[in-house]
């Protein structure tokens, strides 16, 4: 075993009870631990036992077209998080949550909270909400637009920041003989007034174990990737071949420069959903089952609503029809011209892309032995595609037992990933540099 | 032990290491404890020992003139509530959040997370937010208008409910073989287009154990009290002498038929801040303990913000100067008429004043021993002054200990508290009907 090796990141993608969209049909699963807390404390565990670095909830703020045929998400993820934090001491708990649909204000403490109830393991899944379905339960009659909604990301971040810095670390005294609780010159009002939002400050909350949440996005349209050049740590990316996943690796990091910083200070994580089994083919005959038990009426309603256009009454034997052009797209961009791409350069029926489509939304599956999983890991590493991976089970919690019993001793094996965890906190797994409050450098000039 | 008798019920509202404003300079608390979930995990299960109904966090969104001299509240009650949800089996737990600064749909689906992750024990005290510190963190130049910020809650909870009863609670059918997650005629669309929002639904959650959390309402105000016989189920309030507690219980259950409401639907529950000692001396002399450590600067400031006139300046040992009336007051006014009439009714010097709110900001101070405790709260209840009672530990965990293990088996041991847990749900500890939802009898009658 060779310590010396440089080693990735693993983030378990937690959904349901699985990432396939039949996970909840199949017999691997109990369809009704879906609604049990117990069901996601116990994965947090299971993520600790393989030493990952975190667990990840996506998450949407609409049912949408999910009723009759798929399980939807039952929990809202920093409220569900608490609870896992509750039952686990080391895995990391990132959480989705979105820029459009909340206040600043209300969003920084509630990871402020997460971070402190979990003692420094919170992270933060930036989305910007690209379903109309999500709209509509906000005053909204369509998805604001693209470039708005990102603008206003950007400045929600950049407040939010300056909330989790208005306390700077050492400003709570706690001095029971002078009665000073904290030090009102290491708390800063704000003052903020942007082009939205107006927001004096502090935060009510002291700043937390580490500071900020670790900030991770997944967006990869153009300003998806801008966006997480200059604010994110961690991105999660679906990328289906290695080609693919070294020019988008590559085209990220390009990016960093401009915002002063380095390729070391954003982890680029594509996703993988693996089918393990002890033989190739007992891998894919695993991987068929579930795409046998997937619906074909909810599948092309999920798509419909991908690619903004009916399919619910287009044949399933004959080829996509023609599509819009990502310019045209209000939703997400990137993942509409993933599918799109994926179609024609395969030259895909639609039957045949729902069933490509099925293990994890156009995150790439990978049906084989453990060997083979920690092959695909260790090449994908190496050749610059990644800093780390986004472990998507298609089922759970068998997928994810899979994956931390066999996957991960082998990588151990190898010296590609930790054996144990050496940092207390999340951004300490992803080995970012703990970050200071802003404002206390400006303090230190004023008062020298 | 008769069991015939009537029994109350019993909250535990906790508030960092305790409800004196100076309990964090007091040896018997431990002052780090602000900043660590396991001591409020601890509360819980000392809580749950004492066979209590609940226990319950108050909160604002804003520091406030606290920073130097008193211990914020640090965790967000919702997310805080959930890690003790983790960390307990049957105590019911109530997290504060504002109809003023949040979304509906996303606080409806907190709620509803907390409710599925607690197995139905979450309540939400619903709070108009009436400081203007918290309005400046939300775009706003001064407190939004009081009779503005009652109307917004009237809509927002009509508007929750709804958002919670859009899952029928049998909508979750999960049928493996047919592949049908939820029956979408039992999950509804809303289309609500009410004055202030307008929101499609359905609510992203299945309907939780309990359908919707226990609401429970907190202020005294004419509009306040129209609001709880409308929409709560349980009320806390602060009164300081039985016969104040009696007209209070009198009038609030006397609003409730206008509404189509029986006095059992509504628990009203005085607080009470509690020293306790062996001797009724000791038990005073405790008090004086806490007393002597109030910071007058700090209480100056806090009595400035609830009476709306700046007393920083004023001296301690003078009469209150003039003060506005409560229609101009458009913060919290029955908490300004309380402290008003108490300071006129016993001719208090400031410095007196400050000392009488020092436990419980209004609340009723009593110092004794376990049985005068006991005795207290056994005539306010058996005198139609309580359904229950709203206890306040002056220090944390000590006086909640204190409360648990002293008087608590002095009621049981006179009937007028359970020994054991009955019910599963919080909603079933206060022995309230549980609830259907609003659409059910709506799709019998439409199908029949």
């Amino acid at each position: 075993m060779s310590h010396a090796r440089k080693t990735f990141h693993l983030n378990a993608f937690l959904m349901g009870v699985g990432h396939h969209e039949a996970a909840w049909r199949h017999p691997r699963t109990e369809q009704r631990r879906v609604l049990d807390v117990k069901h996601f404390q116990e994965l947090g565990r299971i993520a600790e036992r393989g030493k990952l670095d975190s667990v990840f909830f996506a998450d949407g703020l609409a049912v949408g077209p999910r009723i009759a045929r798929n399980a939807l998400a039952v929990f809202e993820p920093i409220t569900l998080l608490s609870a896992i934090a509750a039952a686990t001491e080391h895995v990391g708990l990132i959480a989705t949550a979105s820029t459009t649909y909340n206040e600043p204000f209300n969003l920084a403490r509630k990871f402020a909270s997460l971070d402190h109830i979990s003692g420094g393991r919170a992270g933060w899944n930036i989305v910007t909400s690209g379903n109309a379905d999500e709209a509509f339960n906000f005053g909204y009659d369509a998805i604001p637009e693209h470039a708005r909604r990102y603008d206003r990301a950007d400045e929600f971040v950049d407040l939010a920041v300056r909330l989790w810095d208005s306390w700077e670390s050492d400003a709570v005294v706690l001095d029971p003989e002078t009665g000073i609780f904290a030090d009102p010159e290491k708390v800063h009002t704000l003052d903020y007034r942007g082009e939205r939002f107006r927001v004096r400050g502090p935060l009510n909350s002291p700043r937390s174990p580490q500071g900020r949440p670790l900030l991770v996005q997944a967006g990869s349209s153009e300003s998806g990737k801008e966006f997480a050049a200059r604010h994110a740590e961690a991105v999660f990316t679906a990328q289906r071949t290695l080609e693919e996943g070294q020019r988008f690796y590559r085209d990220l990091k390009a990016r960093l420069p401009k915002y002063g910083r380095s390729a070391d200070d954003l982890k680029v994580l594509p996703g993988l959903v693996p089918f393990i089994a002890d033989t190739e083919a007992e891998a894919h005959a695993l991987e068929q089952e579930f795409t046998d038990l997937i619906s074909p009426d909810y599948a092309l309603r999920q798509l419909s609503t991908l690619l903004g256009v009916d399919l619910t009454e287009h044949a399933l034997d004959a080829p996509l029809p023609p599509l819009p052009r990502e310019s045209d797209i209000e939703g997400g961009k990137s993942r509409f011209t993933l599918v799109k791409e994926l179609a024609e350069k395969e030259e895909l029926t639609v039957r045949q892309l729902i069933g490509k489509l099925g293990g994890g939304r156009g995150h790439r599956t990978f049906a084989g032995t453990p060997e083979q999983v920690a092959d695909e890991l260790q090449a994908w590493f190496e050749q610059g595609a990644a800093d780390g991976f986004n472990i998507m089970p298609p089922y759970l919690p068998g997928g994810l037992e899979d994956f931390v019993d066999r996957v991960v001793p082998i990588l151990q094996e190898r010296g590609l990933f930790r054996t144990d965890y050496t940092a207390t906190t999340l951004r300490g797994h992803y080995e970012l540099e703990p970050v200071e409050s802003q404002f206390t450098p400006a303090r230190t000039q004023a008062t020298a």
